[in-house]
């Protein structure tokens, strides 16, 4: 569906402002409690954090992130599942969101309440109340911004440092070819993946893959040290070569450092147990530099996702 | 300065993404904490909250909120100062703020380099850590959005439900003309008139006006009344008519219901101790709507400012 239509009478500027936020909150439903803890006040009111948050804000641009062949249902979860990869990242569940909207009045009034409606369902799944947001007008523009909340799941937080020499490297799932595949917008957020690993304490580092495993792990290698990845050991989607799993972006996989004594064999068996369809395969090692193996991967040699470009 | 160049060195795309972000933290110093604690890893780890939490967001749009006659580093000023005016309105003091920034690859980066600057000047001010923050491209905008979190400031949190027919409507500051006298970008937020406010009983509701106080109030007004207000008592920006002082948007000041039976007098002569140099004006009641008195304002009859129009 095309977000944009030539007809007044089925853009959001037939609505007017204040009628679009009625609008927005009926589409919105459930998963936006009533004000003061929820939309309609100056703020929202949330109830008390029980320890430390998580906080991540990410977007959706429309001609970067989705286009008229991703139905606008997908693109609502899309902007919510983006945040929960990143709240999974440190072994984190979500707890609230806000959304700020900055849309053309030409947008299309089916297109959007497809939109919330695809947001909401996916905020009921993950539990994740809407608990505010804004709606502000930027001609030629659909960009929809979330702002997660979250906690740790567990008794632990997971950063991206921590890693050290000799560390091997594990992934999840399968890599390359979002785009072309739609599993850019038919993923699973890995929120009990995230959990479970940072549960284990031999797990020292993670995070998300969005921009290309490339890229995103140099992110993760220790000061002193280089990423060999063994070419054939990376889970690969379906038709993807090893250049695209390594530099196609929008993979939303989590990647870990596992500490370079630990029994990594022992750690996949507890893994195969816990999630039976999803793998978790060992990629390579934190090397000094100057012993990468021949034959190994040069994460530095590619490209992953470039956010600017002319 | 005008916030595009058209020559590319001086572009952001001329930096390219990773040294765009490493720009950034330096423009933000010590306004942005280090990760896990700040920006650098999937989410920010803020520390545990006392109580309750409030949480607004709110953007800054080029060619709405501002143009390239509005200085790179009031914009930056601007778009916190918007969302501490939110938490203001609910008696509430900052804690931590997220900025999503998405931007044509052809901004000025001396632009952002002021903007940003302009951002961390106000953010130390306020003592608000900017913890963490999204950079995406989109064609032809520059949009900046603020995700602000907050805290009670006392023991109470005011919403914009409670009044009653019979409470008198006070408004802080001046109303009128904010957008041709540059108030829109220089105003204060009333955040510690917002927490004195807070802690007088008599003050039933509050919120700040943004999008001009005829519209705004609507929201203030109690089921089953209306609001009466003596033209002659708004307290009015040099040059601004009654109608503008209604109209006019972003006049960033805080408007509250005061219980019927309150000494009215007894709040004033406390209010100018308090704040000697902030006028809190009493301009009108909440009444039945068959008693509107001749010669009083109907907020109905004006319209505020309209965010969507084609």
């Amino acid at each position: 569906m095309h977000p944009f239509t030539s007809q007044s009478a089925a853009s959001v500027a037939a609505l007017g402002e204040e009628r679009l936020i009625a609008a927005i909150r009926r589409w919105l439903g459930p998963a936006s409690p009533r004000a003061p803890f929820g939309i309609g006040d100056d703020c929202a009111v949330l109830p008390a954090a029980r320890g430390r948050q998580l906080i991540t804000v990410d977007p959706v641009i429309y001609g970067r992130h989705f286009d008229a062949s991703v139905p606008p249902r997908a693109v609502g979860a899309k902007l919510l599942k983006r945040n929960l990869s990143d709240l999974a990242a440190m072994g984190g569940r979500p707890t609230a969101a806000v959304l700020a909207l900055t849309l053309d009045a030409r947008v299309s009034l089916r297109w959007l309440e497809q939109f919330y409606r695809g947001l909401a369902a996916c905020a009921r799944r993950y539990r994740v109340p809407i608990v505010g947001g804004d709606v502000a007008q930027a001609t030629r523009s659909l960009t929809a911004s979330l702002t997660l909340l979250g906690e740790a799941a567990g008794p632990r937080v997971v950063t991206r440092t921590g890693a050290q020499r000799g560390d091997q490297v594990v992934v999840t799932g399968l890599l390359g070819r979002s785009l072309s595949s739609g599993h850019h917008f038919r993923f699973t957020p890995r929120l009990a993946e995230g959990a479970w690993l940072a549960r284990r304490s031999e797990v020292r580092a993670m995070m998300d893959v969005s921009d290309g495993l490339a890229k995103d792990l140099k992110a993760l290698t220790p000061r002193g040290a280089a990423a060999a990845l063994d070419p054939a050991a990376l889970p690969r989607r379906p038709g993807a070569s090893v250049a695209q799993a390594c530099s196609d972006g929008e993979d939303y996989e989590l990647v870990c450092a596992v500490a370079a004594d630990a029994d990594l064999a022992a750690l996949l068996r507890a893994w195969r147990r816990a999630f039976p369809r999803t793998r978790l395969t060992p990629i390579g090692r934190f090397v000094p530099p100057d012993r990468v193996p021949a034959g190994a991967i040069d994460p530095t040699r590619f490209h992953g996702y470039e956010h600017l470009q002319r």
